[in-house]
């Protein structure tokens, strides 16, 4: 890959550069609203007033290959072609390991530029996202799913073709490409807002955290608006929060190795080591210091479930449960929540404006069968159970989907 | 209701007339492309050659209360209050009966115009249609499936308040405002040609056929486009396809009494009479001499099925099963197909640009689950099987979803 030297610097500058050079390769996807999950997410928690929001989703799911995934791909690519040139490039071609979208982005940026791809996929990866892959490739390799099994199948890979490494996340290149999901949101939500004759304020930007390319992205390219606080969102699941429990150990130490087997297909990996960096930092420019990264929360498998019902059923929106573990954050988490509630009583405001990042949509209803065959507890009904008790709940069942297309 | 005597004629000015009444009431919903269902709907069938198709699906699912009915629902109230006076209306309040989406669309309506609505549901009727209808008003009484029992619910309604009936389907004020969704995707579809720089010219539309309000209401808005092929669609199942089976007669008659189980819950009423006088008919306006109607064909329940799998897997929009069927039979009625495809040999194109409105999206994961849950002949698969008997298969997982906004 190209070498680090040659990547462009960590800042909001640079995923502008980043956008410039794929935005013609990418699609520039929705932005919606729901005043039904803008309902739910507001009604006040367990009878003691809530936080209010007004959620825009960024709909990656309709970006090409069904994830924000072809963006670093489309990024990584390009930059490697002008530093490398393009012959050089497509004699040796392209490595990567991942359990399916950025397998799948890689295989599409490869192929549009003519460079073979070989893709290292786990045996266990969903069956729509091997197939997937398979579309622009003919070289997919099958390997074990844990980390080490796949890292080594990757090496075998470079020694018998030559081939150069585009890693999924742990690389500058990957992170700029994948931060302008964020950009893009950022001004669909300000031309969305000029429209309203309203003034723009995203206070709050959520992205799902697996390796932590989407979340890091997102933190460098918020990283000069100090009113906008970025937050990372975690499975729980048999230690799928490795990034909220690595950050929130004393001193933060990045956790390097996770085995869960979490509905979150897409965010089963440890974070990586450059993205992490990012997730510690504190922007000093004058004039604009903040935390890159406010806060790391994680939810329950039931709670992504019931997420992840709400943007099908209501929204119309076909997700993969990664995507909505952000938003089973805003609705479930109650750190998260009171942390909201306490920051909007102290700045005197009724309810924030904040972004969601819907990752991605690939999925199948067979899949869908499988999360959903076996019966948990909904949490939304015991918080509306607890609610009603309290005598606080007026929103059940009081509106239906509406979304506005932006 | 108004009395038909005042309403417009049935011609497209005054689709463009119920447009400008409910514009700011409705939504402009997406206009979608997806180029993998474009590349399966376009294989070759059976090694005999086939037609090739360009569809553009017009996303009513993201529609208020997640389907098309809100048009219709909006016309007909507003039509009825500067024809009856708006006190006049809200002391006499407003009464249907519904399956579902026209119920949850007059409670809507009504909502907002501050009117009573008393609205007959079967009790069969899909939970998540009932609670959005109750979302909007107090008044849902239950009533047995028949559509015998739905009507003398709904005279005891009116005996008792003096309500004004809103039907369903069988009314020129619904008629048109259903086609106001026509009217929509065509503006959007020239738009996006011009944007490509080439001729617009849509050469079928094709709607689902329940009661017949939006098929009949796209066949008035098209009437003076001699060159776009109106084409109604249903489920064959338990002879829910009793419009092809009426319009195929020889002469043909309406069939009035439907009794199906179809998985195509909104498509299980016979046509009524308004849309069949539409369905029958030809207009020889001078220069534009077409019949309203082309045709209508049918399809399985497998066939839907399979189709539903696809809009959710690849274009990722959830649908409710109804609104399939119109692809359903782009993909698989090879009446239809051969059609399609001697009149693109007869005019030497090479393909068709066609529409399709996805009608609705009001279903949930449960009834995905109760659907999908027993497993019946895949109709891709065989047909796969066919086509790579014969030597022409060349499609198989060669793309991934990819849609494009519009």
């Amino acid at each position: 890959m190209a070498d680090i030297s040659t990547t462009m610097p960590l800042v909001t500058d640079s995923v502008r550069q980043a956008y410039k050079k794929i935005k013609a390769r990418v699609y520039k996807t929705p932005l919606l609203t729901n005043k039904t999950i803008d309902s739910i997410a507001s009604s006040s928690s367990a009878g003691k007033g809530g936080p209010e929001f007004n959620i825009y989703f960024k709909c990656e799911n309709y970006q090409r290959i069904g994830a924000f995934k072809a963006r670093g791909a489309f990024h990584a690519v390009t930059h490697l072609v002008e530093v490398m040139g393009i012959e050089e490039v497509r004699r040796r071609g392209l490595v990567t390991h991942s359990s399916g979208n950025h397998a799948q982005a890689l295989a599409l940026a490869s192929s549009e530029f003519g460079i073979p791809a070989y893709i290292v996929m786990p045996t266990i990866s969903t069956p729509s996202k091997i197939s997937g892959t398979q579309a622009y490739t003919e070289h997919v390799i099958f390997s074990g799913s844990t980390s080490q099994e796949r890292e080594a199948k990757v090496q075998e890979v470079i020694d018998n073709t030559g081939a150069i490494l585009i890693p999924p996340y742990d690389h500058p290149d990957i992170m700029l490409g994948q931060g302008t999901a964020a950009l893009e949101m950022h001004e669909q939500y300000q031309t969305k807002k000029a429209e309203q004759g309203q003034p723009p304020r995203l206070r709050a930007v959520l992205t799902p955290l697996g390796g932590g390319g989407l979340l890091s992205g997102t933190a460098i390219y918020f990283s000069e608006s100090p009113d906008t606080a970025i937050v990372g969102c975690e499975p729980s699941y048999q230690g799928g929060n490795d990034g909220e429990m690595g950050l929130n150990a004393n001193p933060p130490k990045r956790i390097e190795t996770v085995k869960t087997l979490t509905i979150a297909d897409g965010l089963r990996t440890p974070v990586g080591l450059s993205p992490w960096q990012i997730f510690i930092s504190t922007n000093d420019d004058p004039g604009a210091k903040k935390r890159l990264l406010e806060g790391i929360y994680s939810v329950s498998e039931e709670q992504i479930k019931h997420a992840m019902k709400l943007v099908l059923e209501r929204m119309k929106v076909f997700v993969e449960p990664s995507a909505v573990v952000p938003l089973a954050v805003v609705l479930y988490n109650e750190k998260f929540r009171e942390w909201a509630h306490s920051r909007q009583k102290a700045e005197g405001v009724e309810s924030w404006d904040i972004g969601i990042i819907l990752s991605g949509g690939n999925t199948t209803i067979d899949a869908i069968m499988g999360i959903f065959g076996t019966k948990g507890e909904d949490p939304v009904r015991e918080t509306r159970k607890e609610r009603r008790a309290e005598g606080t709940e007026g929103l059940d069942g009081k509106s239906v989907a509406e979304n506005v297309a932006g």
